[in-house]
Parts: C-alpha cells; structure tokens; sequence
C-alpha cells in the first residue's frame, strides 16, 4: 500500500483549516458507484450498489456514512473507524431492511451539532435526500455547495498521490500492450476491452480507472463511449482507452490503432492528433496561463486543417476520477502549478471517424513528467 | 439483436396510456453511468461519463436527452431519434466547453409544452437541476415522483426481455465456469474477476452486468464488496458474484468455492445455503405472497440455526439492473406473477465468513424456470 491513514488525517486536516473561519460546522462529502472519488479520497472507501458520503466536521473525527447493506465491507475498507448507516444510502432496487433500523438525519447531523452544512458532490446530490436534511438543519439556506473546498485541495497531488498514478499507468500500459498483441481482424470492441481488463487485473489494478472502451470504423467517431459487440477489421480506426485504478487513483493510455493496410487519410487524422498530443506535453509547464495554452494547441490543430475535428479542450484533470476538475480549455482562466496532474486527451473527429491519443502527464517547471508513454507512435499493424 | 424497435415503442405508449388521465403533461426518466436501466428501456442508450433522460409527452414521439460529449455516441444507439443535448448533464468534470452551445431547461421544456412533470429516477435525481426545472416549470409542485409508473411496467417480463435475460445467464455461466478452469491458492480475488470478465465480453456480453465481485476468506462476510489484492488460499470461503449484460439485461451467478480441503462449518454453512436457495425456487410461484414466502425461507434458515447469518430478502427483481424493484422481503405485500423476474439471493454471513447462492429465475404457474443452473453443488476442488 501506497497511501497510509497520515495521508487521509492530512486531506481531513486541511478541509478543517479551510472551514474553520468560515460559517459551515461540517462538510459533506457525496459519492456513487460511478463517481466514487469524494468519499474515496477522504475514507478509502467506495461503494457499489449504494451510495456513501464522508461528514467532517469542524473539530474532531470525520465519520463514513454508509448503506444498510455495505457495512462489513465498509469495515474492511474503511480509513475512518466512526461509521454510520443510514436507509437514504440504500441501493435504487430500494429496499426495506425490515430488520435494519438505522438512525435518520436529525439524529446524525445532531450528532456532529451541525446547524450549517457544506455538501460536496453537489452536482448530483440527490433531490429527496437534499429536503430532508434541510428540514433537519430547519431551511434551505442552511444547506450549501461545498465542491470549491474539495476541488482546491485535491488539484495538487502530494507524493504519494503521484506514485499512485504513475502505478496506474504502468498497468495502463500493460492493458494496452495485451491488446496489441492479440488484436486480429474479427474481433468484437468488447473482447479487446475484455483482454485488456484480465491483463490490467491480473497485474495489480484493483478495477479500470473507468468503463473502458474500444470502437472501431464507423464507431470511431464517438469522444465517450461504450465497446460494442462490432468486429475490428482491417483499415480502420480501432480506438481504445484502456485505464487502471490504483489504491483509488486512476490512469488512460488512450491510442489508435489499425490492422493495415493503412488509408493516407486515416495516417494524417493519426499524424496530426500525435503531434497535438506531443505539443500539449511541451506547452503544459508550471506558470503557464491554462486557457492561453488550449488556446494554441487547438490553434495548432486548426492550421493543419482540422479545426472542425475539436469538440473539447486538449487536457483535462486527473486523479481519483480518470476525468476530473480542472479541465483545460480555451476558456479556463487558471494557472497551471506544480504536482497537478492532467490527462493529455487529444480526440479529433470527422466524417464518420476518429481517434484519441491520451496519456497522463504531472506539471513541472520545464517539460511535463509523462505517465505513460508506450507506443506513442502510428499503431499500424499487420 | 433481440429486442426491435417495436419493444421500445410499446414501452413508451404504456406510459402515455398511464399519464393519458393525469395531470402529467411528460414523465422524464434519469440515469446514470452506474444506474443506467430507466433511459436504457426507452431509448437502448446507457450512459458513460455524463447523465441523461428520455422525455416521454403525454402524446407523440419521445426524445432522449444527453450531455455535451455523447452526441456520435448516443446516434449509433438510440432507438429514439430526436436527441437533445443539455449541459446540466455534462460529466463531473464540469467542463465548460465553450464552442458548444446548448439548449437549457425552459426551452426543452417549451418544446414539448410541459407544465407538470414527473420524474422516474427521483430518489437519484440531482438537487441542482431539480431547482431549474422546478423554477422553468413555475413552482416546486410542478414536478412530481413517476417511479410507480415505471415499476409497474417493467415488473414483468415480455417474452424478447425473457430472452435477453436467459442470454445473460448463460453468459455469465461462462464467466464462472471459467474461473473455476483457472483458480489457483496464491490468485488475487481481482484476478479471478478479470477472468470471468474476460471469458464473457469474448463471449457476447455487451458488458458485465454490475461490478462483479469476489471476496475471499475474512472478506467473505461481505454481501456487498469489490473485489480486493488479496490472494485466495485453500480452506477458506472464495465467494465470486459473475454476472453478464446483454442488450441492456443483466444476471447473476453467485457461489460460494472451497480449495480444498474444506473444514465442517464452512461445508455446513454453503450446504444450508444451498438448501435454502433451492427452497426459493421452489416456493416463488405465481399466485403466492411475496412476504410470506420471504417468510418461510427464512424460518428454514432459522430451523438450520442460521437466523443470526441473514441480512436481507431471500430475492430481489432482477431485469435491466442487476437487482431492481421489487426486493423480496418478510415485510413484502405483493402478488407473485408470471414473467416476473427474480435473481433468488441467498447471502449468509457470521464470524467472519459469508457465502451467497444467486442464480435468475422466472415465475411460472408451478415451479420456477430457472435461469441458471451450471453448478449449484458444494464447490470443493482439488
């Protein structure tokens, strides 16, 4: 294990220095299945089938709260020993745990004093769990959006977060290379994306960074995407992010690939996103303006033809969550600094076809430090 | 493919028929990447990254609406083609993506002349925009819960859905049946799940049906987990849950393996499993009490000493999730009906093990069809 309990204490600490002048008396933290990262990045813990959230409150410990069904793998997993259940936290079959009484709001934020609230995972805290618990701290004012505190803490990686990620890319990399080396015409989006999964799992990834995916020909063309039950053939764009999650932390080495021969157009769509790719890595540097740099990799693209091709900026955040806060675009405004971490995602399309190259890259003064940078070349393969 | 574009279609006209005589102007289904069924089973779109909705007017033609990024994605595999893209619901990221414009909630709302809504989806549906739509919509009390109208329809079965479920039970037999070709003492529980994961998407899985799980010796307690590093060794409890998706429907089979030598009480505690899960087949038929049949599974357990081992309902709904609406409990009111659909869920735990017995069933006049059967015996290899 990478990260020890310091690491947590420290992310609790640093949200306590933050809200201590500040009118709140806790913060919490919102997670799902799907987007785990807010209660992993302060428990360790993250859940499947129900949903969780992490309470800090302004002095003391911070506690887990959990579903009824979760709390032996809760206990497992946990970094924080307070853990608390509650019915709201149950899974959407929703369940009624006849024999599971849990404690309700008034008595858990009661608990912890709360009289004011700053939720985080705002976006997608849900709706009924919302009114309760502003009918619990007694009105909607009492309730507000804490996501800024997170985010603030989170977009510069400590030591420790770092080699979690470089990890996740190496394994990234070996799910990758798995792939090309039993990639043949005829093969379905989904077996490639299953070959990658076994190799990554079987080499130390506790899960995908993400619901990986592959799509090919006249799949090529979608930015976000789910491998289908198409057969790869050959002279097309077969487009694959492949991602490992470590200790929470995940990675994507993103390329395409074609099984030849290779048509001149599909080499200069190919071409181009590399070097736009490798311009990113050069241009992304510690004091760097961030929307300054969008701005003249997509210029860039834009020279060589292909400005139709863009749909979003060239990088975005990268940590728990594969994609995460800071995106960069032309109309970002902050400044890049040391130790945060971005995913280099170049994804050009046009006219049925496309392709991404991505790789992870940490901020330095000078040169980007690449997470992963195997077969950052035109994949062509016989 | 299985289900045609009619199965799509019926669906929506059972909820125009349901909403004909309401106030409900729309019913508006949400999803997620982890909760994807409800836009799935009217459009056949499941999301990745961002969130979406299918927007179903009390008369004419649905629409599905979805993020920024999902566009070529989301063409390739809606069933519905009129496609709306909102910002609000982007991925987690929030990126802002400055070259693309997008419709907000009054306009999309207008289009369809909707003054009231309900929402499926609502125990998820995210605070922030409720308050948009509420405010577009002119007041709090324009938008109403529509989960029951969704229930109601999906609670049995057509005989194409029957089909796409025996598919994905068939499929994740193959997931099991290849770890147990390949389990080893020394192999992480991980590892065993890329391979199950790997064997299915070779074998015409779309995906894995939810995130599949093994968890091993003192993890074994967990009814729910995620699969950890750790090793799996002889004479402990590796419990696998392997489950396949096919065209948006998801199985299970869970059970319990020994490498053995296998001591007394983990033998004991897999055989009063099993027994148990054969006694829910046998009792779930149509025509029968949910509660009371809940009632009598868990009184054998009880009779065999195991009371203090049960966490939940012998059974839960089972259909495009995994598990959904409706769990079988002690505490249940409904009537068991024909082409209900039920995974039969037998989840033991104590002192620190814990086993669970899942397989698929479909309710009949007389015993259940089983949806899988490969292997329900005492699990001990050499």
């Amino acid at each position: 294990m990478i990260l020890q309990n310091q690491d947590f204490q420290e992310r609790i600490a640093r949200v306590q220095e933050i809200i201590a002048d500040t009118d709140l008396d806790a913060v919490m933290v919102f997670s799902t299945e799907s987007e785990p990262a807010g209660v992993r990045y302060f428990a360790d813990y993250w859940p499947s089938f129900e949903t969780c959230a992490v309470i800090i409150p302004k002095q003391g410990a911070a506690a887990l709260v959990i579903g009824p069904e979760c709390l032996t793998y809760a206990k497992s997993r946990s970094r924080l020993p307070d853990i608390i259940q509650v019915m709201d936290f149950r899974e959407s079959s929703q369940p009624d745990y006849p024999g599971s009484p849990h404690p309700d709001w008034p008595e858990i934020l009661g608990r912890f004093k709360i009289r004011k609230l700053g939720i985080a995972g705002w976006y997608m805290f849900p709706y009924p769990i919302m009114l309760k618990i502003q009918k619990a701290l007694g009105g909607v004012e009492q309730v507000v959006e804490a996501d800024d505190i997170i985010n603030r803490i989170r977009i510069k990686k400590t030591p420790n977060e770092l080699q979690c990620l470089r990890q996740a890319a190496k394994i990234s990399e070996i799910g990758f290379r798995a792939v090309l080396e039993n990639i043949k015409p005829g093969m379905s989006e989904v077996e490639l994306c299953g070959i990658a999964t076994a190799a990554m799992l079987a080499n130390g990834a506790e899960a995908t960074g993400y619901p990986i995916w592959c799509c090919s020909g006249p799949n090529s063309n979608q930015a976000i995407s789910r491998p289908s039950l198409r057969k790869v053939q050959r002279s097309e764009i077969i487009h694959l992010s492949v991602g490992a999650k470590c200790e929470g932390y995940s990675a994507s080495v993103g390329r395409p690939v074609v099984l030849g021969p290779c048509p001149d157009n599909i080499r200069r769509l190919m071409q181009v996103g590399l070097d736009a790719s490798d311009l990113t890595f050069e241009l992304m540097q510690a004091g760097e303006h961030s929307g300054t740099v969008a701005t003249k990799i997509h210029d860039f693209v834009k020279q060589q033809g292909y400005g139709h091709a863009l749909l979003y900026g060239p990088a975005h955040g990268c940590g728990q969550m594969e994609c995460e806060y800071p995106f960069l675009e032309t109309s970002s405004t902050y400044t890049l600094e040391e130790n945060m971490v971005f995913m280099a995602d170049m994804f050009l399309y046009e006219n049925g076809m496309g392709l991404r190259w991505e790789d992870g890259l940490i901020i330095r003064r000078g040169p980007a430090e690449k997470l992963s940078s195997f077969a950052r070349e035109l994949l062509i393969l016989n």
